[in-house]
């Protein structure tokens, strides 16, 4: 995520250098000793246990002050070992140890440093099995369904930070537990054969239960109302989950100092399907019997383009009198006025030629290419987490209303195939996929697992080292090179490779 | 288009069965006889030419008042032929006659009125050879580049109108106008080998010529310039004439009458590429060696939602205090206050529980499935021209804001495959696909095409008859029946088949 603020790197962070001492991070309490009724509320930031083989994000001690950065806790780094992380000149490949309990799935992990270009990997990562209890409120208190009626679902994250590591931090350690709450009150509905009831009583006796004297079905209702899926529900329950995320984050910033923003990519395994949630530039591919399923799109200033216009053109107030909606090839410059340039507005994916006015000299709300793209001068994605306190530069002007915390979720339904042990799905921080193709990866994943027995254990994230590497180059002349002696990313990479079919999958 | 403007035709139409009055259409000056300096504003109001072969639109004479209905025409239809296309009870499949000279490319025509659920055939349609002028402007007059150096284009449209004809009629004689207006600052830079230059001068002697030493040319300027291709300006041309058609309806509705709206679908061939503008819930696809290419997508209340249900969120008073932009799987109903009803907001696709409240209870701004989806329960199609004047039942809440006058382009290279002479597009207003999968207007293509001989110039016509007819239905019972004894379309058809390769294409 490394150049993806430009300005707002040089705006949080200050120019000489040395960065500027990081703010503590909360210290919220752990919510295993919270009071039953807070249990309902949004969840609340405790610190991962160390030495959890699928815990994740902070390593600090509630009370502790946490270490100038982090990794996730299931990588088990030592004190050294987090030192040789935070290396920069190393660069060294950090994956879970190859001893003791492996990720849920076997799953495989990898992930390197940046070259140089912030101060700490502000990329963050989260592998949890999580378990939903069903919730039920008896007459003025919450309770839980008995043990054995909950779900489990299967979790992994992958958080991109940028202008700083705080917000990756915490939503690695958070985002799971919002979507376990917003799935609490499906636990029922979504283990029965019906569709979702449309309505459900507000305060009976077993909300969410299915007893069908308390619901209004569908049978009994218009003809003319949608069927939803239970898919629909869980897809919901993720969207709204991101959104509460983001909020917490907003609520929280000032206190606890969230630093920048993260783009956030999760993968949700319940019921025989694969949630892929996206929000931001990381991408998610599956590989099956060497096909390419796309599971994710990126959403930048380019392709969120008319989206970002039709906010700007629609609450021009939000453009301050430095931006106009406008697009236009390259920056007006003042000599032009009264001459006709090429523009696009909201509406339009083709250009055509208009006259130059003074309003056109302002910067445009959103300009420049691929990986140069902006809005606002300042962000290059357009989707994500935090960012709450991002201005423009030399401004008071805020962005975060054109970023929007909302995924868009794919649903892949694993039991319409049958999978292979060399069936995977990647995930990857916008590191790997800058230097390397869909169809290269596809290519490692070949062959890398060929060298591997089937039932290796460590074949999957022996993948994710080779990808790592593959992006990252290795050193020689000055820089980080690739075998076509082009640059490898000087990015922060991580990489998951979830196997979706052979021995130890969905356990 | 019948039944997608539920409430509105009921308010603009009389409720007796008998319609009111049509009101006379504009009879505006042939632009042929405008002054020069009046060639460069917005196109006017011609009537078109009775008895042209590649004409369209209205009949009537400049200063007569127009006939209670038209017909493309392109029909050549006598008095009596213009009765018998208006009856409903025989709904005779109307095509241009076999003698004669035909239309471009020997497109096939059909089109047969609705059953009875409006007056007149709300369809139009136009097929054009549009010659454009370059455009260059002398110090206080303008004029024309020499003949020869203009450009020519071939244009198709399918305007399927809604709430009254006069939408449909005025952009069937007016949007390629604008298009060619649009083009004429273009004629240059498209006959160039050069990338469109970012900038032009803006009085200069020559406007639009490529003299570099009145450019900005792309290589002068910054490095993070983007590239702006031909097909983007001729998309932009595109665009941008929708929308001006669209202003000069809302201009001239009060004077004119232009009644109702109409969904467009227009096609443009120049220079060797087929552009195909949607906007609306007609389609266009190209069958090419029996494989179906999706030309277009349609523009509904639920291809649009959360398009509609942003707009309603930024800008609530667009929906006054009837409506919510929320959407709910049906109407939610005021002994449901405080249960809890699944929904969906505009940045949702799954769906989740939400608390009735007060507001709630107002209508959704997006309500129902498939066909009988609607915006503000009013209107099913989100896209078009005209509409200026639709209100919300029983309201004053105007319905306009929510339409979108842009259209979808699409390019397609023909000179980057060889066609053979059963390749062919095909448009067609819903009446079409309602009841006709493409897959099975691709068996009629082929099945159609095979019984006649490749350089037949009628088996074109013979394949829109055959279209039309296959939707239709034949009278049967109480209704018009399909083979399969469902019911055939009871709304107005219209269908082009235009070649794409063989004897006679391209000329």
């Amino acid at each position: 995520m490394l150049n993806r603020v430009r300005s707002a790197v040089a705006h949080l962070v200050s120019s000489g250098g040395a960065p500027p001492p990081r703010p503590k991070s909360p210290d919220l309490p752990d919510d295993t000793s919270a009071p039953p009724a807070a249990a309902a509320e949004a969840p609340k930031s405790p610190p991962a246990r160390p030495g959890s083989a699928s815990g994740s994000g902070a390593s600090a001690k509630p009370g502790e002050a946490r270490a100038s950065f982090s990794r996730p806790t299931f990588l088990q780094l030592s004190p050294g070992g987090l030192r040789r992380a935070d290396d920069h000149a190393g660069r060294a490949v950090q994956s879970p140890p190859d001893r003791g309990r492996r990720l849920p799935w076997n799953t495989g992990y990898a992930e390197v440093i940046n070259a140089g270009k912030s101060r700490h990997n502000e990329d963050q990562a989260c592998c949890e099995v999580v378990y939903v209890e069903g919730r039920r409120s008896g007459p003025g208190a919450l309770r839980e369904l008995s043990h054995g009626q909950g779900l489990c679902f299967h979790y992994w994250g992958l958080f991109d930070g940028h202008a700083g590591g705080g917000a990756a931090e915490m939503a690695s350690r958070l985002l799971h537990r919002h979507i376990r709450e917003q799935l609490k009150d499906l636990v029922e509905i979504l283990q029965g054969p019906s569709p979702p009831p449309l309505c459900l009583p507000s305060t009976p006796e077993s909300p969410g239960s299915c007893d069908p004297a308390h619901l209004v079905s569908p049978q009994s209702c218009w003809s003319s109302q949608k069927e939803v899926t239970h898919d629909g529900l869980v897809v919901g329950a993720i969207e709204n989950a991101f959104q509460l995320m983001d909020e917490q984050m907003a609520r929280e910033r000032h206190g606890h100092h969230v630093e920048g923003g993260c783009c956030a990519l999760v993968v949700v395994y319940l019921l025989g399907k694969v949630y892929v949630a996206n929000a931001g530039d990381s991408r998610a591919i599956i590989v099956r019997n060497g096909e390419i399923i796309p599971m994710s799109r990126e959403f930048t200033p380019e392709t969120e383009r008319q989206r970002l216009q039709l906010l700007g053109f629609l609450k021009p107030e939000l453009l301050g009198s430095e931006f106009t909606h406008l697009e236009f090839p390259r920056r007006v410059q003042p000599k032009e006025l009264g001459q006709r340039m090429l523009y696009r507005d909201q509406n339009m994916t083709g250009w055509a030629y208009k006259k130059i006015e003074l309003e056109d000299l302002r910067f445009p709300l959103v300009c420049g290419e691929g990986k140069k793209a902006r809005v606002m001068a300042t962000i290059g994605v357009t989707r994500g987490l935090g960012d709450h306190n991002l201005k423009v530069c030399s401004s008071t002007l805020p962005i975060k209303p054109f970023l929007s915390c909302f995924p868009e979720v794919r649903v892949y339904d694993l039991t319409q195939y049958e999978h292979c042990p060399d069936d995977v799905l990647v995930l990857g921080t916008d590191g790997l996929w800058d230097v390397t193709s869909d169809r290269e990866v596809a290519a490692t994943v070949d062959r890398v697992l060929s060298a591997y027995e089937p039932n290796d254990p460590s074949r999957y994230t022996a993948l994710a080292q080779a990808l790592v590497l593959g992006a990252r180059g290795t050193p020689r002349d000055r820089g980080w090179r690739l075998p076509n002696n082009k640059l490898g990313s000087g990015d922060d990479i991580s990489v998951f490779v979830i196997p979706l079919g052979g021995p130890g999958s969905y356990s």
